[in-house]
Formats: structure tokens, sequence, C-alpha cells
């Protein structure tokens, strides 16, 4: 890419401001059609230190109205994000439908300068290349405008404005010693730089060099590529995307029809006795794993009344409050709903050595969502391979993941409901949705079934809890926790 | 990509014969709605040999009615399809809209086993994963659904396939020398296959590996796939691409206002005389680029009564009428405008050795096709970068391209319009449609002015013909593409 690039031609002077102006008065009025197209653009500036990222943002936000866009200038990751996987203060920084956000800069220079620091074995930077694909990737199949931009300026340029900074003292600071480096060895960047961009030209997410030698010829270059990305992407909002072929090792599941409740219980005496070796068990387990920094995820899906929250209070009754946290997971808020479906798990991602629990999950997309028509077939259609790879990102990063699908049949569940009507006390619990839901059972086994079938990795199985039962459920989803735990550390 | 692929489960007996039936069904009645939607459907079927592609190409086939299918076995290349751009036989395949071509093999199968056989260098491997990408993107980009399977088998399988066949007369000849080597060396083919697959797995047309070790099995994957894929495919009729940066080196060209044609003109007696002599230079250069077996490349495009075919003729006349063909290039068609524009000139390269020169060109997608509005938009912005990948391809191909822009202005086009209009002899030679063409010279002026300035690249730049006296004309392009000769030979 950047060995075969060649500069385009500035126009002349009058030329030159006439498309400016022409540019700018554009941009300022498309801001409000991506409202009403809610298209999310995401804009990336990478490139050479010195090459003016942040004076050519500077520049195109002055005709957006600060409404609608945000800028993340992204330094060093903190020790907070060093303890998340390498996407997650990307993820966490995606826009909402209709608006702009411009990162300064974002995942190519984190990797090209681990590579060029020799923290990434090759092995580690193709792995870095395929979550950075399936990153864009996903994002571009779910309507985002992904717009890359890398500010090309020669060796000497770069030499020159640094030397230009390093004089004033107020300026200084912004030279670090990484850059004067960058310049030293110029050559050997520049290919680190082709390479990665390469690797990373997607045809839904191509890469656009911008000569960025002079500053306002910076803009004009950014600007046109801008406007032109951003007219195409919004004649194509209810564009489908392939439903790519699974690529990841599944296990087995039963079909719920086929899963045994009968006979799945426990006395109160069996229970309470194992209840508390076991929990004592885990507690320890906690105690290593925080040790060992290894992060745990455990989500819990299920049918309503199936005994959900008091398995997960079995579970964290066990543990260190200051080690866990549960998120109970309820329709998605505006903001929320505004972004990509699993922006909204992505921040939610414990700590290394931390254990978060999810009340229900992402699966939501592949069976409420699609169910209720919250969003396209094609859309939950895609679900599947989507989660898988958030799955895999979070696996590689060396979390340990354990799904529940918490399962009862349907006349457990009239009982249960029945009873929570009926008590006062627990009417609360008991909602119209979840009649209208119960309903529906067929069509969300049938989904159910779908979901266990297409998304239970050997990384990320599925374990089934029967829960006629609720202490057999209980003591069955701490053995399980306490063996995967095991497993891994 | 391969390494990481697991076998899906096959279905039991009743559901897989239930699935079967209702796919082939589906296919059935999806073959009349590819045809209402336009849709062209590209099958590649790739794989390792004994994969048994032939066979589930014949079972998928049954369900497709004979007018709306084609299926191409690509063997080795032939001598003539050596003589022309590697591209250049599988482009001559793609399918109408509203028909399928089904590819056993393709793409893969050649650079694979030219990688095999080590007849590739890395350079050139990535040179060619370059081309392929393009080729598929610009098949994607205009509304082309690629398909790509790769028929999987382990290395037991494939051994006792080939036994099998081997140990018939009738079908002993079907395993080559080379399938058994790849049986002997299936480790390594397999690393060359993944490789190439990662490289070549795009968002828009990634790939598919299907099971294949037992054919209705490996039917039901890919009818599986072909449908979904399809039913995608058709949602998406009207989507546009991203216009993608120039990465070309461009050469510096004029406006046409700012060509001067005063005073560039030849009394008859030079004329005659450099005639002469120039074409007594290019007919020598001939016989040399035929011998050294350079392809050369020459288009004419220019204003309506430019004197364009005058000016060829004055290049024909020195040439060998075995090695060169002209082929002049009127609106396409049916067959033509069905397939991806730039097919028909595909079609008629020249070998190498040989010399075609084209009375107008594929750069009608920039000026007819985008005034006339036979072509959207996003068209005929994507084609400037498509048509100057196309050349590139062409140049690495090793041809030498020579582009002329035959200029005259307005005034004169109407005193040689006006003397056809009154020449019983000349008559056939002005339309209506060219009156009416004239009267959007503005228009047509703007679109050259953009179509010089995008597509002069250094490899393929264009040259202006004044031709307000047609000798000064036809002398300047023969010294043109005596230079331009030179320079490669």
């Amino acid at each position: 890419m950047l060995k075969e690039w060649m500069p385009g031609e500035i126009p002349e002077k009058r030329e030159f401001e006439e498309q400016l102006d022409k540019n700018r008065n554009r941009l300022y009025d498309l801001q409000t059609k991506i409202k009403e197209h809610r298209l999310p653009v995401l804009v990336l500036f990478e490139g050479w230190a010195a090459a003016g990222k942040g004076s050519v943002i500077g520049k195109v936000i002055k005709n957006i109205d600060p409404r609608f866009f945000k800028v993340a200038t992204m330094a060093s990751p903190s020790e907070e994000e060093l303890r998340k996987p390498f996407l997650y203060r990307y993820m966490k920084q995606i826009p909402e439908e209709g608006k702009f956000t411009f990162l300064d800069s974002g995942w190519m220079e984190q990797t090209t300068e681990e590579v060029l620091k020799k923290k990434l074995t090759e092995a580690e930077y193709e792995k870095r290349i395929e979550s950075v694909r399936r990153f864009e990737r996903q994002l571009t199949d779910n309507g985002y405008l992904v717009l890359k931009f890398f500010m090309h300026i020669d060796r000497e340029e770069q030499d020159s404005r640094m030397k230009g900074l390093l004089e004033e003292e107020d300026t200084k600071w912004r030279v670090t010693k990484f850059d004067r480096w960058q310049n030293k060895h110029y050559g050997k960047c520049k290919k680190v730089f082709d390479r990665y961009m390469k690797d990373t030209n997607l045809p839904s997410s191509p890469w656009y060099i911008i000569d960025a030698g002079n500053r306002k010829w910076a803009e004009l270059q950014v600007l046109d590529t801008m406007i032109s990305s951003i007219e195409i992407a919004m004649q194509n909002r209810l564009h489908s995307s392939p439903l790519l072929q699974n690529v990841f090792p599944l296990v087995k599941m039963p079909k719920l029809a086929e899963v045994e409740l009968q006979g799945k219980e426990l006395n109160e005496e069996e229970y309470h006795h194992e209840l508390k070796q076991l929990q004592k068990h885990l507690g320890e387990l906690h105690n290593r794993l925080y040790r060992k920094r290894v992060p745990v995820i455990i989500t819990y899906e299920g049918w309503d009344a199936a005994g959900k929250g008091g398995n997960i209070k079995r579970i964290t009754g066990a543990l260190d409050p200051r080690g866990y946290e549960v998120h109970p997971i309820a329709s998605p808020e505006p903001h929320e709903k505004a972004r990509h479906y699993l922006w909204r798990f992505w921040t939610r991602l414990p700590k290394d050595g931390h254990i978060a629990i999810f009340d229900r999950t992402w699966y939501g997309r592949v069976m409420v969502e699609r169910l209720e028509g919250f969003c396209t077939e094609n859309d939950w259609k895609r679900a599947y391979n989507e989660i898988n790879e958030f799955e895999k990102e979070l696996s590689d990063w060396g979390a340990v993941i354990i799904k529940f699908w918490v399962q009862i049949d349907k006349d457990t569940q009239l009982a249960r409901f029945t009873e929570r009507q009926n008590n006062p006390e627990k009417q609360w619990k008991i909602t119209e949705e979840d009649w209208r839901n119960r309903e529906k059972w067929d069509l969300y086994e049938d989904a159910v079934d779908e979901m266990l079938k297409k998304t239970s990795t050997s990384f990320a199985p599925w374990h089934i809890l029967e829960s006629v039962d609720k202490k057999y459920a209980r003591i069955k989803a701490l053995k399980i926790v306490i063996r995967e735990l095991e497993k891994h550390i």
C-alpha cells in the first residue's frame, strides 16, 4: 500500500479554496442526514508521528455540531485497559447511530508499535490481524461506516516537524522518545505499516492514505473521502451481509426436548452438605484465580422462573465481593440500542482476575430479538458467528467462559408463575410479558435449540442445568464452575 | 482457515433427507427469482484432488434449468490461454445476469499448484493474491455473487478414493501424477491451501469449507450455503460500494481547454515523407515484438469526427495483418451488457506478441454510460479505479498500453459534420445521435477532463492527438507508438 502510493496533485489556489469551502459546507449538511439515516461513523486516524492527526481532526470537527461527534485521543493503554482484551478500549469508543467518533489513533498504531518493539511474535501478530479483521467486519456488517485514514509524511518532513516541536518549551513534551526512534528507523517502520495496511485493507473498510505534508491539503483529502463514503453508506442502510461459515470447533448439544428432567433432585440434607463444601472450595479457587489474574465470565440464560436468580446467589455466596460483579441484563437502553449489540457486553467485561456474572446475555440477539423482530433476519442469522467470534476473542485473552442454560418444563413454569401470582410477596416477579412469552414457548424452544447447536464451541460450551429441582441445579452449577476453573488454573 | 476448521455434524437420516429435499426444491424455486433479480452467480469449486468437485456440481445442477447455468471445467491452461493474462480464462467464464456459472476448479487451484511446483516466487505470489483480491472485489462490487467452496477430505480418504479410481481401467486416467504427489505431500499442500484461503477470505466473498467425506452430505452443505447466500444477495441488488483511493502513480494531464490546437499541422509533402519512414520503422518493430512476444494494446477515444478511423488506418497500414486486430466498440450487445462491463474487453485481449487496437474502449463507462445514465453514479465513480486496476493487470502481464485521446474543437466538429451531411458518400457516417451528443459537448468535456486526470497512470498514460489537421495527428500517433514500443523491447 504505502510502497506503491503516490501523492495526488494539489489543485491550484482558487480551485483549492472552492473545493474546501464546498466540502466543509457539504459535511455540515450531511451531519443531519447521518442523523436521519441513523448511520454510525467511526473515523480512524493513523499515521506517522507528527503527521498532524490531531490538527486535521480539529479542522474537520469545526463543521460538525458538538452534539454529533466525539473525539477520542487514545494514549497508551491504561493499567485498567491492559487488564481487558486488546479490542476493549476501541470497542468502548464506537459511536452511536447518527454520530461520529474520531479516533486519534487506533488499533493500527497499538499493533504496529508492539511489532516494532518486538512485543508481538509472528504468530501473535497473525492472530491480532485476524482479530482486527473480524472486528472491522463485525462493525461494517452491523451498519457502521469505518473510515481508516493513514496520515503520511516523508522522513525529512517528519524530522523537521519534530525539531520544530522540540525547540519550544510548550511543545517539547509532544515528541516522545519513540517518535524520535520512528524517525531514525523510518524505513523499517514504513515496512511494518505497509504490511499491516495490506493485511487489513478490506473491501468494506479500505485504507485511505492522506498526503499530510500540507495541513490544509490533508484536510481537503480527508473531507473528500469522508463525504463520498458517507453518501455511499447512507444508500446502503438496508444492506445484508453474507452468513459466514462457522470456523470454530463445536461441542454436540442435546435438543431441549431430549434433556431428562425427572429424577434430577436432591434432598435438603444432601443439598446443604454439598453446598457448604462446594462454596468453600469455590471461595479458595476465587483467591487463586485472582492472584493468577484469570478473568472469568459466567452467563445465565433460561426460561422465565427457571431459577436463575437463586442459582446465581449460590455462586456469589462463595465469592469475595471485591472480586466479582453481577450484571442483570434488561432491554437495552437507548444509548446501548444505538450501538453494535455487543457493545453493552464489551463494556461490562471483567478485569483479569475478576468474575463477571451475566443474568441474561448477548444471546438475547438470537432469542428475544429474533422472535420479536427487534433485528432483521440477516442480523440474527449472522449473530451466531459474531457471538462465537466474540467469545473466541475473550477465550484468547485468557478468559474462562461458563455458559448455563437453566432448563425446566412447561408445567413447572406454569406452577411457578401461578405461585408467584398468588403470593403477594412474589407478585413483582411476574408480569404480563412473562405470560406472553410463555405463549411462544415452542418458538423459543426452536430458537434455543438452534442457539445451543451453533454456539456451543469447545472454548465456550453450553452447560444445561436441570432445574425442576432448584437445589439440584445449584449444586450442578457449582460443580461445573469449580471443574472449569480448576481446568484453567 | 483449514487448520481451525471442524466438520459440522451430519443430521440423522430422516432429517437429512428432509433437508435435502427442501433445499433442492428451494434452489429450483430460486432460479427464476435470480432471473428476475438479474443476479449473476459465480460458484467456484476448489479443493483436494478426488474430493468430488465434479460430482457435487453434477448433483446441484440437477435442480436448475439448463438455460440458466453453465459448467466450466478448467483444465490446465491451454497454449492460447498461457499467452493471455492469468485472469483471462476465468473472466471469460463469468455468468450473465440471472445465471449461474459453476467452475471446476478456479484461480485458487492454478495458484496453489504453481506455488507447490515452485513456479511462483514469494513476490509473485503476493502480486497474484493482490490480483485475485481485486478481481473478486470487482465482481462483487459490480453485483456478482461469488461463492467459493473448498471441498475437504482427509489424507486417508483421498488415498483410498484414488486407489479406487486407479483400479479401474475406465477411471485410471482421472488420477494425475500431481494428484498422487498431493496425497504424498498432504501436509505441505494443506499449509499452502490454508495460507491462500486466509489471504483471500474477503468479507464480500468468504470461503466455505465443505466436509466432502460423504457426497450426499457435501451436496447438502453446498445447497445450504448457496441458498442463504443467494437470498442475501438478492436483497442487495442496489448496494453501493466504497470508492477506493487511487494507489497508482498518475501522470499530470492538461485539461482539454488547455490543449493548443492551432499551428499543429503538416503540409502534404512533410506528411507523406514522414508517414513512409515511420510506417517502415513500425513494421520492423512489429516483427520484433512478435518474436519477443510482447502484447500491445492501443486504444482510441475522441470526439465524433475527430479522425479516429483514419488515424487507426495509418497505424495498421504498417502492420502485418497476421499480428493485429482492430476492435470497433459499439453499444454492448445483450450478452455483453449482462456481464461485468470489462468482460467484453477482457475477452478481446490480444495474445502476447499481438497488437489489439480498440476504436472506442472501456472508457465508455465514464463517458457515455455516465452521461446517459446507463450505469449508476456509484458505478462510474468506482470505474476509474477499476479501470486502473484492469490496466495494471495488463501492464503486469507485460503489455504495452498506448491510449489516445483524439482532440478537435467544437467548430472543427461542426465543419466536419456539415461536410458529411452534404456529401452523399459520407452521409452514413453521420447520425442523429452524433448531433445529440454534440449538444452535450460541455458535459462530455467535463467527463473527459476527469477521466484524463484520474486514469493517466505511469504504466498506461493518455496521449493527446491534436487533430484539427488529421495529418498532424496521424504522424504524432505513429511517433508515440514507435517511442512506446521501443521503450519496451
